[in-house]
């Protein structure tokens, strides 16, 4: 079997104004949809970050898909490694700031990352086409499903009014602006209620943390002490901001995510949480981004629970690894997220399903897009009583519905936008000055 | 897809009078071949380790495997873990010695390895099932080949005179009685002359460590700097001794494998060795057997290589894991081998196809083993240039010999050896009081 055909697609989606430390999502998230097809004419894809500069990427990389055979993705590896380098210099950022550099990009979205986001997105791509070829689900070339459905965390964010998306493009807002703890739980139940999450996560470092600790207290007495609850401010916080934090959250929160920026800084916090008795795991998608972090990690005690993400830790085999490695140290497991469409779901899904270790709900922003820019046959893929069922059906589990990809693409085209600059958004609409300072408070 | 058979067959081989640590190999080593059958009428094959115990363990979890489809793995492991538990009591040993349990078991052979082992020898028969029923190697299913032949090295042991097996069935002495530095060259040379490798372990903790410091010396002085070597005592020597042959052997040995037992001893060689400046690396498969051993391991400093092997970590997809996880921690990897005969050769080498951390030419008892015993179509596996050629076709890459798979269950129905005793098989022949002292030296 050969690649005789790989298609990259840039789409847009409608994205709601969430708001993060990051700064403000555009009304347009970008995603890269890669289609890889083989001799015999079947066709396997992957969904993964989106943007203009990622396309350049995949179009140096082509070369080295062409003719290739699918399940020849050890060699791939090997030559994207060398394509494009393991720890390429970061890109200086907008804000010129001179904070360490994994905490300044966005995970997966480091120069040093771009061998492993790429080839993370071809193998799922053979994975799927494999699959179908052979008739069997993804998570069966993994090693088998471990578990039928796999459970998600709700996301919560503080957003501005409005549901994404601009001009005749624009969406209904179903949510509102949601600035306040009675907006952050209205959100909660809202999520709730539409897809049955029985855990919740909210984003913080967007308001002063007395603001977002009152958020947490409200989830908390609103939804009882049955419902485990999150925060994760990407990096906002100092770490006696996140010290403080922690204690007054001690007893509500199932984990603390990325306090502070660093991976001294999170073991800070640990030693500091753990000398007032209060064991709180700390987890971490910005501080840990790669197999390179972990042995600080484990030698710092600087994360309990590690988000894996099969878009930059170099595939779906690469996030098992990842997983059997945390169980032997006994780390957690859960999943990042960034903004998607389905297809990336369902490779979070067929990960999860084949993973014994996954000891957290995941996350997903999948409740924050529109039906309208699905690009899967048969629409939206269904939660059902929070967790996505694992499908059965070969590959993935599903199949590129071309005329959504049209639109998708379209609406790539059309948007104007080709990279994602949350601050440069927040500075366009809410603060000409706006900076993302870390740590803010 | 289901498994409708599983054929669990014990065979026998002609093994050489080795020695080591444990004592002397028996002239019969012990294998078990397993067998999964589809409704589709393809068989899968693996082989494991020996003797009757193992056979009682694969007939309970006889259940757990017929019905099932070969590429349920996940659950059928979770089940295997629920049926012979993770961590077991060991069974008392002859000697009753006081060691720590996990020197006292041969690699693989404790008792809370059951579940790992009995996971792995079915795992490997169901890849070897799927890759049959889908036309591609095993290595493909692991992610793809990184390379197209995998070294391995000279496993040099000291032996009395003999060729293994008994009676009408004895072999010829391929080797002749291997007790000095002169012999141990000439056995190296033979293994080189037939065979190819480039590198060269000798089994120790049989004589003196003085006389095995001047066998290594030997082999340094007659086959010059080129070809790395290597010396694994099994646990025979304390730390002084170890300390004092790492500093005997520094700039000869490529890696100083267990020189002493546990994880405490092992960090106490690798620390001494440190502070005179020695930084040859300690290669473990007896202080660190399965997943949990690496923690300690990696906080010791214990060992800087870790020997994988399929049989006992639970199979081609866990090795894998450990490969990746070597990698992130910056271990070295290569592999442990027991006596053993293509088909786990076979597996082994689908293993390092699949691995690109793979730092070290691996070990194989395979060349003392007798043609005349391999359970193969076509015969033995051919190395060249001391590198075994990854297979291309379907599963492991070969079909077993129905009459030498029979011919080798009669020779384990009429050989009397129905467990590995190497310390029952110095008294027959030996020394009656002999017993396997920890540390000897």
């Amino acid at each position: 079997m050969k690649i005789v055909e790989m298609r990259v697609t840039p789409v847009a989606m409608a994205d709601p104004p969430l708001l993060s430390s990051y700064g403000l999502h555009a009304p347009y998230a970008l995603r890269t949809v890669v289609e890889l097809v083989s001799d015999d004419g079947i066709t396997g894809a992957a969904e993964t970050h989106g943007g203009e500069r990622i396309l350049e990427q995949f179009e140096r990389a082509r070369e080295r898909v062409i003719g290739r055979d699918p399940y020849d993705l050890a060699h791939l590896h090997h030559e994207l490694d060398a394509m494009f380098g393991a720890s390429a210099p970061l890109p200086a950022t907008a804000s010129g700031t001179t904070l360490p550099q994994q905490t300044l990009a966005l995970p997966g979205e480091s120069a040093s990352d771009i061998a492993l986001r790429i080839f993370g997105a071809l193998e799922v791509a053979a994975l799927d086409l494999i699959g179908k070829a052979t008739g069997r689900p993804v998570c069966d070339l993994l090693g088998g499903r471990i578990r039928d459905a796999v459970p998600f965390s709700a996301y919560l964010f503080y957003k501005r009014a409005g549901g994404g998306g601009a001009g005749s493009d624009a969406r209904a807002d179903a949510w509102g602006e949601v600035m306040t703890p009675e907006a952050v739980v209205a959100e909660a139940r809202q999520m709730i209620d539409t897809y049955g999450f029985g855990s919740i996560k909210l984003k913080g470092g967007v308001l002063p943390p007395d603001e977002e600790i009152a958020a947490m207290e409200a989830l908390h007495d609103a939804l009882g002490p049955s419902v485990p609850l999150r925060i994760d401010p990407n990096c906002a916080w100092t770490v006696d901001t996140s010290v403080r934090v922690g204690r007054k959250l001690a007893g509500t929160l199932e984990y603390l995510e990325d306090p502070t920026a660093g991976l001294a800084g999170m073991t800070a916090v640990r030693q500091a949480l753990l000398g007032f008795g209060i064991e709180t795991p700390l987890a971490s998608n910005n501080a840990v981004t790669a197999f390179a972090d972990i042995p600080p990690v484990v030698r710092g005690d600087s994360a309990q629970v590690i988000l894996a993400d099969h878009h930059y830790w170099g595939g779906l085999r690469a996030a098992t690894h990842l997983g059997q490695l945390c169980q032997a140290f006994g780390l957690g497991l859960s999943m990042h997220s960034n903004s998607h469409l389905g297809l990336s779901l369902l490779a979070m899904v067929h990960f999860a399903a084949a993973t014994p270790h996954l000891t957290y709900a995941s996350d997903t922003h999948y409740p924050w897009q529109d039906a309208t820019d699905e690009i899967l046959e048969g629409g939206r893929v269904t939660f059902v009583d929070g967790s996505v069922p694992v499908p059965a059906a070969p590959g993935l589990g599903a199949e590129l519905d071309r005329d959504a990809l049209a639109r998708g693409r379209e609406r790539y085209e059309a948007c104007g936008y080709r990279s994602r600059d949350d601050e440069a958004e927040m500075r366009r609409h809410v603060d000409p000055n706006w900076r993302r300072t870390l740590p803010r408070w």
